[in-house]
C-alpha cells in the first residue's frame, strides 16, 4: 500500500502531519501516518487519540512508552516495536530499562501460560468488594 | 486441577511458600502458586524467576507490575489481570493511572492491528546504526 | 521449506492444483499451497474446506473475504493479508472499503483490550433466552 | 471494577450516554460504557471514536458488526462476542450467516496458522507494482 | 447459543454423531459438536477434518493430543484446554507429563516474547539449503 | 539490538555460553542467546530455565520441541518457529512428522475459534471430581 508524503498530500492530510511534527518536536512524519493518510478520516482519529492517550497524565510519558512497548511485543508487531522503543530512547529509556522490560514481559507470558494452562481460579482476595 | 495448601504441602513447596510470604511481606499465598505446586520443580524455578525479574532495578517495582498488567490484558488473561491489578494497587497505583493504563494499551492494541493490516515498512531512521 | 511447482507434483497434487485453478478461474497456484503439498492428505482437506467455505452461501463471496482479511490482520500474518487483501480485490473492494475494513479492526482490537481490561460483565440483555 | 448507572454520573458521562442512547435508538447503555465511565475523558474518546468508525460508510452497518465479531472470537473476548453478536443480530443477521460467518472465522484461523507455520512466501503476484 | 441433543438432532446431524461416538468408542456426544450441529454442513467438515488429523500416523494419537492442548493454551481457550486435557488423560497422559507440558509451554511463551521483543535475526545455520 | 559474540563477551556471559554449548553439544551460539547478552542476568536465567525444562523427564526430548513449535507457530514467532524445527529435526524429527504436527496446529486453531465464536459450556464429563 502508498506512502503518502507531505508534497502530495492534500491540505487536510498536510494539518494532521503538521501537528505531529509540532506536538513531537521533529521535522519529519514517521511511516505509520504515511500510511494512514490514505484515509485521511481514521488518520486524523488515530492521531488525536494517539495525542491524548500518550500526553503524560497520571501517568508520565516514559512509562506510557514502557505500556505500548509491552503491547507490541506481545502482539508480535515489528514495526510497533520499532517505533515505539525509538520512541523510548528519545524519552530517556536506558538500555538497562529495555532489558527489564523485555524480561517482565517475558516472564508474563511465560505466568500468563502457565494460570491459563492450569485453570487457576481468582483469589477472593484479588476481588474488589 | 487441585490446589495445594500449606497443610498438605510437602517441606520442598513449603520453603517455596514461606519464601514468596516473606519476600512478599503477607502471610497468604494466592491460587496460581498452590496450583504450579502440583510439580514442585515447575514452582520453585518459577517463583524463583519471578522474584529476581520483578525485584526493582533499572525500572521501579510499580512500572513493572504496569507491565504485567499490560500483558495481561493483551493475552485476556483473567487471572493475571485480577492478581497483578491487586498488587499494583498495593504498590501505589492509583484508580487514574489504571484508568490510563488501559488507555494506552487499548490505543496499542489498535495501531498494532493499523500498523500490521497497512503492512507500514519501518523507518531507516528507527533502525539503529 | 519447499514448494511444489505443477510440474514436479505427483498426480495426486496436480488433481487439487487443477480444481483450485478452474474454481477460481485463474491459471496459477499460489504459494501457500504449494506449500501444502509436500503433505497431499493436508493439502486436499485443507482445499476442500476452503471451497466450501468460501463459497457465497448466507454470505456473499466478498464479505467472506472481508473476514478472512479481518483475522489475518488481528493474527498479524503477513501472508494471509497478502494474499486475501489480493482475492478481496479482485472480487471487488475498493480501497475505500479495505480503508473502512482496517478502521473496523484497529477499533475492535482496542475496545476488545479495554472490555478484557475493565472486565465488564456480559449484559443480561445480551443472553439469549 | 465498578458499573457507574446514568443517575450517578456526572453530566459529562451523562451527556455520552445521551447521545449513545440517541444513536444507537434504544434506552438503555450497556456495561462497556458504564465500566469506561470511570475515566470520562477515555469514555468520551472511545465513543466518538466507534460512532465514526461504524456508522455506514464504503461498508455497510451489518458487514463492519460482522467484521467486528470475526475480530473478537479471533481475541477471544467473551464480552465483545456476546455484545456485537446482539447488535449484528438487530442489523439483520440471520443465524445461517452467523454460521458461516464463524465457518470462515475458523478456517482462517487454521489457514494462518498453516501459512505461519509453513513460512509461506508472498508471491509476487500479490505485491503491488 | 443451542446446543442439539441426539433425539431433537436430524438424521444427517445423528450420522455425524454416530461416526463421533464410533471412532471414539464413548456413547456420548461432548458439546463442542453439539453447538456446531445448527449448521449440519460446518459440523460435517470439522469432525471429518479432526477425524482425520487426530488419527495416529507420523506422530501417535497422545503426541497429537499434547499439541492440541499446548495451542489451546497459548490461545486461551478454556473449552479446548478442558476438553483435550480430558482426552489426553484417556490415552495414557499422565499428570507429570501434563505438568512437563504446560513448563514447556509457558516456556516457549516467554522466549517466544524475549525473541521478538530483541528482533533476533535467524541464523543461517537454521535455513534449510 | 547488537549480538554479542564469544570473542566480545563477558566472563559472566561466556560461562553461559559454554555450558550452552556443552549441553547441546554444538560448537556455536544461535543468535537468541547473543542478543539476551546484552542483559547478562536474563540470559543466565533464561538459559537455566531451557535448560532445565527442556530436558527429558515425563516426556521425551523431541516431543517438547515439537510443543515449542507449536506454540511458536501459534505466537507468529518467525525466529523461534526456524530455531526449534532445525532442533527438532536435530533430535529426530521427520518432515513427515512435522506435517502432521503442523495440520493438528492448524486443526487446533480452527476448532479453538468456533468452540469460542459458539460459546460452548464445558461439559461436565471434563470436569474433574
Amino acid at each position: 500500500m502508498p506512502l503518502i508524503d507531505y508534497d502530495d498530500a492534500s491540505s487536510e492530510v498536510r494539518a494532521v502531519y503538521d501537528d505531529i511534527m509540532e506536538t513531537r518536536q521533529v521535522d519529519w512524519v514517521n511511516n505509520f501516518w504515511k500510511a494512514l493518510a490514505v484515509d485521511p478520516v481514521t488518520l486524523r482519529r488515530t492521531w488525536e487519540s494517539v495525542k491524548e492517550v500518550m500526553a503524560p497524565g497520571a501517568l508520565d510519558a516514559l512509562t506510557k512508552e514502557l505500556l505500548y512497548v509491552a503491547v507490541s511485543v506481545t502482539n508480535g508487531c515489528d514495526y510497533c516495536i520499532a517505533s515505539h522503543t525509538a520512541s523510548a530512547r528519545k524519552k530517556g529509556m536506558s538500555e538497562e530499562q529495555l532489558a527489564e522490560l523485555l524480561a517482565v514481559v517475558g516472564t508474563a507470558n511465560q505466568t500468563n501460560a502457565l494460570a491459563t494452562g492450569y485453570g487457576v481460579p481468582v483469589d477472593d482476595a484479588f476481588r474488589r468488594s
